[in-house]
């Protein structure tokens, strides 16, 4: 899929991945939109943040919930470059996320289609929409480009 | 178990979730400890906080990261009176914690021994060893006062 046809907040959450690359991050973007506006967005920053829960997902979420002085971000989709793990999975069950919109698959730490596949036990409260591959070659090409400069 | 039998770490959590009770929060209280020695704590909070990931799990994880000033909680563990959700359990894999003490087990919203079970898939980054069941008399009995007040 050629980089002009791809949607206005995934082009966005890819930008944000390449600011987390740069910043020493492994780059992941994550934008939240509700009708068509972007209510917050967020690059990984646990390691500049010393927080073993600062990925993307989580960040955008928590300022979206601030921003919308909401607990639950009803009618709010999420975009993001790669396959949430399970705990941002979890988040996404919380925030009631309606649409999830991810680029690349994540085989190894991803919860979605792989590993621990959060939306899918009878008892989970609540189920997104699931969109995938949006932007995933360059999502995927950015996160191989971070960890080839780091081996 | 008598409660004068438990764990220091444990009657703190519990206290933690008495208090997150009277403020109208979900009972659930956590602490992390490294060597004995209180790191952080914390109660559930997403209501007055506005941020659907505000669980006691996810707060304390990320205040005792931060008073370490590690991404890492390593030889840290996890004191809390509820099984963890999917977000919580997979923020425990993040932060390397390495034991995990739960009270109350969750069949409906649990990722434990419940539902998406976190920590099976052979793809799981790390398992904290896990001790359910200390403290779990009062910790149930916690949360069914406050949802038969709400009812």
């Amino acid at each position: 899929m050629a980089a002009w046809t791809l949607p206005q907040p995934m082009k966005r959450a890819l930008a944000l991945a390449e600011k987390a690359s740069a910043l020493g991050e492994v780059p992941v973007g994550a934008v939240v939109t509700r009708g068509g506006e972007v209510i917050a967005e967020a690059h990984n920053a646990p390691r500049e943040t010393h927080d073993p829960t600062a990925h993307a997902e989580i960040l955008a979420i928590r300022r979206a919930a601030r921003a919308l002085g909401e607990e639950r971000l009803t009618d709010c989709d999420l975009w993001v470059t790669l396959e949430p793990c399970a705990m941002c999975a979890g988040a996404i069950v919380h925030a009631r996320i309606g649409k999830l919109y991810y680029a690349a698959s994540d085989p190894k730490g991803g919860a979605v289609e792989h590993g621990a596949r959060i939306f899918e036990p009878p008892q989970c409260l609540h189920r997104p929409e699931v969109y995938a591959g949006i932007g995933e070659a360059r999502a995927a090409e950015l996160l191989r480009e971070f960890f080839r400069e780091r081996r």
